[in-house]
């Protein structure tokens, strides 16, 4: 494990970075894959960056087109919804087939620089019930690996983890949260109301930490058990 | 299935043409994803191109970076080996996570355009042994899909075709295989030497039809069984 390359896929986000730290802390060789998907907003890839360079890691950035998604993560596109505990069906912040793609491309990346693990921070707890965060959906995954020969394997070590429990972890890492980037809409300060500020307000507030970002709105406690 | 929307992944190539003609004899409306992945060259984008608008069938020709590659595919990179019955390994034209990339995507447009199949290509009989090419990789991938909840089928008819069996299929099926180009090369005419010129050309000679094509060089018949 000491010394072996890994890619990891890197938004950034609250929870990639987490994982990059942890992968970091074990190891490995990290080579850092950052999407460009046509995202509303470069606040998060500027954070990626930031973050990738403060670790002196070799990072990629990858241009996606995807001109026929509806997502409204993709700029142009719908208003992103703000949280709510009443929906029932996946939200339109949902981008058909992006973890696929990016796995795909990490695929690719790890086969050619012969690293053995793709670190990912999908998670399946506090998120918004993507199809493809789920534990399922990876283990899926290992059987393509499987099928080509490769002996890559992908590395979700969130997948079952409350995003509390992700920032107790984050924390003992020492993530520089203050420099993680998680809203969806890409303003000056997060919004605090689309699903992403929501998960990641709530479990600061579980953790009983007090995440270092400002928000334009703060949200109200929403019970985990609605 | 008549009047059913489908994906065809599209490089116009002898295979992935004859099956974009099994599927449109089949009914289904087809949209082309075509990949610039960075070939040595434009011609067998443009032969898709041009096949595509034959068929006054929508394409999208998606760009793909893999700046980390070696395969002899990409440009600016190694050169194209000639066809040898004595090579073990996978050849350097293999480019690793293409197909699984390409597949990516065509589920992204699929889930997005509300498609169920996504045809492919992929054989792995007369082939120059890559892992994903084989029928175990597409099972694995069916699983994939259905963890995303996805109703989505990969469709790849030719898997355990010949070549020859496939010329045959396509004749039938009224394949322009004039318009086609296989030969990794790229030069005026196909090279006849490369992976893809011998087995197009021994698949045309044992299914006892001529290839409209112009070869620079002709291979000798080769025993499949050697």
């Amino acid at each position: 494990m000491k010394g072996e390359r890994a890619v990891v896929l890197f938004s950034g986000g609250l929870d990639s970075t987490t994982v990059l730290y942890l992968a970091r802390s074990q190891g490995y060789h990290l080579y850092c894959l950052i999407f460009a998907y046509g995202q509303r907003h470069r606040k998060e890839i500027r954070a990626a960056q930031k973050i990738a360079r403060l670790n002196k890691l070799p990072y990629k950035i990858v241009k996606i087109n995807l001109p026929w998604t509806k997502s409204s993560l993709i700029a142009g596109k719908k208003k992103i919804p703000s949280f709510s505990v009443r929906r029932k069906n996946i939200p339109s912040t949902y981008v058909p087939g992006r973890n696929t793609i990016f796995l795909s491309y990490a695929l690719s990346l790890a086969e050619s620089i012969g690293a053995k693990k793709i670190f990912i921070g999908a998670n399946s707890i506090d998120f918004s019930g993507y199809p493809d965060c789920r534990p399922a959906y990876y283990y899926a995954w290992q059987k393509v690996l499987k099928a080509l020969d490769t002996r890559i394997k992908i590395v979700a070590p969130l997948l079952k983890m409350s995003k509390a429990r992700i920032i107790q972890l984050g924390s003992k890492l020492g993530v520089p949260y203050h420099l993680t980037w998680s809203c969806y809409r890409g303003g000056k300060n997060p919004c605090g109301l689309c699903d992403s500020c929501h998960w990641r307000q709530q479990g600061f507030q579980e953790a009983g930490r007090s995440d270092p970002l400002k928000y334009q709105h703060v949200a109200g406690t929403v019970s985990r058990n609605f």
